[in-house]
């Protein structure tokens, strides 16, 4: 299966809806800046590759109307056009920079006629969809060379397809590894609270034929200390200069767990995720999204699709040499518990 | 507010039907095994310490209008009616203590008529209800004697009233702790799939005037970095005699991230959690449920408290110290990351 997320189509971006998704698959026409706006702020487009297309193509929606006469007053509506863009969201650098490349482009073009500029504007877009698209292969590629054949790989939210053009980063090693004949097993975590991992994630991998797991976030710890897990693979929202990466909540979460259990912790991005202008990922800006996201499910839509494989063990077992003390009526017991635990309760 | 997860009143077991919570507080009246039966199955009551308090209630269910005259006629009644109660949940050591203890009971007391003995299991049962408020009480008392105020507090799944008969072992130790007079923050991670910490625990510590903020699990990791815990407290379901803990997924990766951060991380349990026969945590039986429960919503009932505080960044940022490698389509980029970041986005 072929998933087209961002595609520029007889002058609108034809985009999946990834709100739909994995119920439906439906496509929107935009040929509106605020619609793109709100399709990018409502999440139906998303990733921060994809955003990075989007907002481009944004920037020349925006744009290809205005009735300057003179770069002064062209650089005016482009200067608002990117600022109203860049409102949309905070965290993905490849939305920023992309906003800067294009508009990069049109100041280096001053010289020329502002039909001129516009047509070039139009024309660093569609260079960043493709150079997207080679972009996310090469990685993919250099990813795969990693991947053991018989491999399993867990994943978090979705850095497939639908996070960039039409292929992926961190899922895009998976289909690059599974190209060159290697066997690979992947979990994926549902990731809350939007569930894109539930949502978008197994749709997408299930789509390509890959044996996928579905699991919860709380999950992935048990399989890791199972060995279940051969390495984790991570997209990025945003990668400082000492390579601290802005990614999906949880993601910091499971490259603790993979510390933990001496797992590999891959992160697989674009340069334009980087951002060399953040000395480390403390500066990087993090997103505060509407609380109904954690206090409601997905919007009543189906939060995975049909068929998809689960693991789901009500319960883990901790291992007592991660336990403070155990605090029972009888007293606090504290280890050596095999010990104590006997004397305590013996009272 | 005064919960009462479980009581036995004009010969029926009224239980709060937790699968109907923050919805809606809704009373069962239980008079029969088999929808006892079904009701822990489909967690309308659950947690272990509550489960043992309603096994041994069952008992008595089951065996009350046995028509036994001899007591090896009895003694079949009794071990089918045990057996039967076993098969609902296999992994909280509770039920099966409070089965082994009823039944211990009978067979102390073969000697005696069977509507003796029956009165006898009858007694049993109420005893470990009145016992179960006291040792809540007790291990409360201990526990909170370990928490400072000021304390911001982590806790998993729900280890309060509604898990115990009326006060809780994990969320008993925090209403204790105010009860003396601690100032404390809660934050109740969900708990996905079942949302036990978003249904229950949340819905639980605001009804008791508790300070509480719901996250989805995926981000205790994050605010564990950024300093916001300062311990977490979980529930148990069985601990193996070397202190090895079964208790909610999720428990584990709790604990591994509270070890990566060194951040105090206790098990609050009474006696009848333990299980001395099992040398370690591989022994304990794991239930696994149905993958629905991950692939859908709950039930399209609420899932939180009205006006509940939530958290929900978008975001974390992962150190570069936990990423084995960031993978760009420029080649693979290991450590030192400030020093090969430059140099591989320069090629």
């Amino acid at each position: 299966m072929n998933i087209k997320t961002i595609e520029w189509k007889n002058n609108t971006i034809k985009i999946i809806d990834q709100t739909k998704l994995p119920g439906e698959l439906r496509y929107l026409y935009i040929r509106d800046l605020r619609v793109l706006w709100r399709a990018i702020k409502e999440l139906k487009v998303r990733g921060a590759p994809a955003l990075g297309a989007a907002a481009a193509l944004g920037i020349y929606f925006g744009i290809k109307d205005s009735k300057a006469k003179t770069f002064a007053k062209f650089s005016q509506d482009l200067g608002r056009v990117t600022k109203y863009i860049a409102t949309s969201r905070p965290t993905a650098r490849n939305l920023f920079w992309a906003l800067e490349r294009v508009c990069g482009v049109a100041v280096v073009n001053r010289h020329r006629s502002i039909p001129a500029i516009k047509k070039l504007i139009f024309a660093e877009a569609k260079k960043i969809i493709a150079e997207d698209r080679a972009a996310c292969r090469r990685m993919s590629s250099f990813g795969a060379r990693l991947i053991e054949t018989g491999s399993n790989i867990l994943t978090i939210c979705n850095a497939g397809a639908l996070a960039t053009v039409d292929y992926g980063t961190a899922q895009g090693v998976i289909y690059r590894a599974k190209e060159i004949g290697k066997r690979i097993k992947v979990y994926a975590s549902e990731t809350r609270p939007l569930l894109q991992g539930a949502r978008l994630t197994s749709w997408e991998l299930k789509a390509k034929g890959i044996d996928t797991t579905l699991i919860t976030d709380s999950m992935a710890a048990t399989l890791m200390k199972q060995g279940k897990i051969d390495l984790v693979l991570a997209g990025a929202d945003r990668i400082a200069a000492n390579g601290d990466t802005a990614n999906k909540i949880g993601t910091y979460n499971l490259a603790v767990l993979a510390k933990y259990h001496k797992i590999p912790f891959y992160i697989v991005a674009p340069e334009s995720t980087f951002d060399l202008n953040l000395a480390s990922g403390k500066q990087i800006p993090i997103e505060q999204r509407n609380p109904e996201e954690v206090t409601s499910l997905f919007f009543k839509r189906p939060i995975a699709p049909k068929g998809i494989k689960v693991y789901n063990p009500a319960f883990d077992v901790t291992p007592s040499a991660l336990i403070t003390a155990i605090i029972t009526e009888k007293g606090v017991i504290r280890p050596p518990y095999k010990k104590n635990i006997k004397r305590t309760l013996a009272t």
